[in-house]
């Protein structure tokens, strides 16, 4: 049988790559659907470490492109599942790029991916819950009320009304 | 000198790709990131028609990932401006999928990506406004200012007592 | 029971491409490889919209490239069944490239390829009947017929001698 | 100053490549858009080999698929240049695959490609005569005379009525 | 100025992949040659980090395949500058692999590789000292020495007799 | 039933390619990654060759990347089984790099692969002896004990002392 409760460090991953050719446009920077590519990539295998299963992703939330990242320099990517539902994880994506030659290193952008765990028939798995530790792990993991209702009122699965976490915090 | 009004339907893009096994993940179904990344250029190819000029892509939408699509499926992309601000555009873009010999299709999602236009110094230029036409394209051009309300106070740039637009629609 | 006749343009389709590093050569201009592999399947793609049904690669026509295509350039393939025969249909398929930036756009070159529909054992399978409606669309029905025999000629499977049509075109 | 003549067997090269997964198509055989990729890079070795320049591709003959090839297959391709014209040089491919366990061999197809030298500034170069020694490389050498006139008309730049080896070769 | 010593891990980087389709040889298992791609980017981004300078891979060690790693599987890269000589670094890569629904994990193989710190103009660059301090990075520290004699060796640039290092270790 | 010895001319196989921008690093110059994906390539069509069977990689030699090869050039690798084992085969794998436009040609690297012949079991098959032939051929046949030597006492399968092929040629 499985655990019924996993720390949040347990389903941390990373990936740093080296921005080359293949990787950018026609203006030598970091096309965002490439970075979107490695963070679905990156998102799933967290999703899979804290639910020891087969995942698919099921929602994007909003992803600001912020700093143009350019031709050689290191992206790192760094996941976590910031927290868990019945079926399904909202994992945390952090991105980082460096220049090293130039001793330069900025935040990129972040994003939170929605993932389902799956068996082999495709049916819905009952997941762990998480538990957060440290500070920054509580705030993400209060902060995953509000953004789920976000996302359920933008695919018309909720009345904005009965956004209870949402209203409160947005003060409206 | 540029235009200054342009036609949605001008800006007009479409893009059909057949599964292969290099789109897909390990349960053969397509991989959310290269469905993104697909939605990342021919956004940017709509963008680029309406504003005659480069272009790179400032922010994704909430997104959600509903129907599987699976191997040897058709995907078509299809995108248009559904509004320009004053360098930005918001871009629409559907998603269907196709299993040809079984005769079925469906709508598998759809998104809205932020592109801005740039010089060759990566200045941004400002863009020509946009005219809706159409019922959906009308529908499509009053939603964005919500959207953008959205957008902003996601990123912290604009404070939710200020978004009058989306308040009025999600009446809370 | 599958329609024997279907329009010329329900089998119409495209795909449009920014030319990334990935697509070019060492000089910066697209591949002739990259841009065949393209036409293969936006053209397979329009062969089983026709057919309803899988379909293999058969021939290629005679391709020339007139125009180098550059990094950064918009290239848009549109594809679209020309004559469907018992089992095979030829397909025509046309491509254009533009500049955005620059507002140039020039028809760069096209091509008839041939599929086959075949079933899940890889066996023929006859194709409905294929209705041209416009000009153009009639005198790329026409067209087949020669371009056929000089396929069956190229192929060794046809005597000069016997290629009717080709014979009556050419005026030789 | 470079030489004016060169044998055809200075210009022979080959490629052998095991059909992996990323190369087939959605029934396991090789996309014929990939092998037309792979003949484009292997015809523009032996282009640049023969006229010690760079090249690129203006044509591609009539190419016929014949035998599907399955994954796991060795696909090995031969290509020499067939005759050189003033400043192009057609190419000959040949293309055999082989089911090594099974120790099955068989010809899949060949091609004609057509490669024009270029200088830096993409201007047109002469290049070398080709000597041909062989039986085949002869009967390669003859019959590029009216491959090109069928070329020429193809493109609608010769007339039918001037092909002259075209025509005594058809016997029309 | 730079600084002339750096603990070892300060040059730690990981990236974490799931094995696709395109991953994967006839035998749905990786292939070798991918993953000493993806051993040659991490390392690359480690001797990067220690260097704060461009760098580019001048020798591989001997790597032993062990366990085949199967397709849907995750491969974890764990790179670290081992010991830094003059202008070169060795680097060790470690690779684990898992099976994460069956919650199997074992050590796939690990590799050295040498790079070398370049400037801008290709010209080597001095690299600073490596502290090392864990039990782990003594032991890789130390036996830096004999495996740089085994090249030197191997490379035909060091006689057998002077490689005093590798002698001792080996009690030939 | 199979052959029991084969020559080493058998078993050769070559590849050569154009250095395109996707197999380059940020200097525009070959990933040493990417060659050994290709000299993996290589290698296991050649092991197909002389086993019949399908062949897995199970380990690679010290390989050195001496002189770097840029975009635009053309790389060739040659591969021949050197040695059979019994149901492994050192592979031989040569690398040339030419610019040919500017005339020039030299050797990149050079390497050695071992394979195992399995059958669709994964389990190992016996292989044919190979039959060397010319002086290349006969050195690199003897050379394979005390590489393997070397490889078993890497792998910590065999230790220095027992290690008589390479003993007597370090002379140590």
């Amino acid at each position: 049988m499985e655990r019924i409760k996993k720390f949040a460090r347990e389903s941390k991953v990373s990936k740093s790559e080296i921005l080359l050719p293949n990787d950018t446009n026609m203006i030598n920077t970091l096309m965002g659907g490439r970075l979107m590519h490695w963070m679905d990539v990156i998102g799933a295998i967290s999703a899979q470490k804290h639910s020891n299963s087969l995942v698919v992703t099921v929602s994007v939330d909003n992803i600001s492109f912020r700093n143009p990242i350019h031709i050689g320099q290191v992206v790192t990517l760094q996941a976590q599942v910031s927290r868990a539902f019945n079926t399904s994880m909202e994992v945390y994506i952090k991105v980082v790029a460096e220049d090293i030659p130039k001793n330069v290193k900025f935040e990129s952008n972040s994003a939170f991916f929605t993932f389902v765990a799956i068996n082999n028939e495709f049916k819905p798995l009952k997941v762990p819950d998480l538990i957060p530790e440290t500070e920054e792990e509580i705030e993400l993991f209060n902060g995953a009320l509000r953004r789920r209702e976000l996302r359920l009122i933008l695919a018309n699965r909720m009345k904005p009304g009965d956004a209870s976490e949402l209203n409160s915090i947005l003060k409206i």
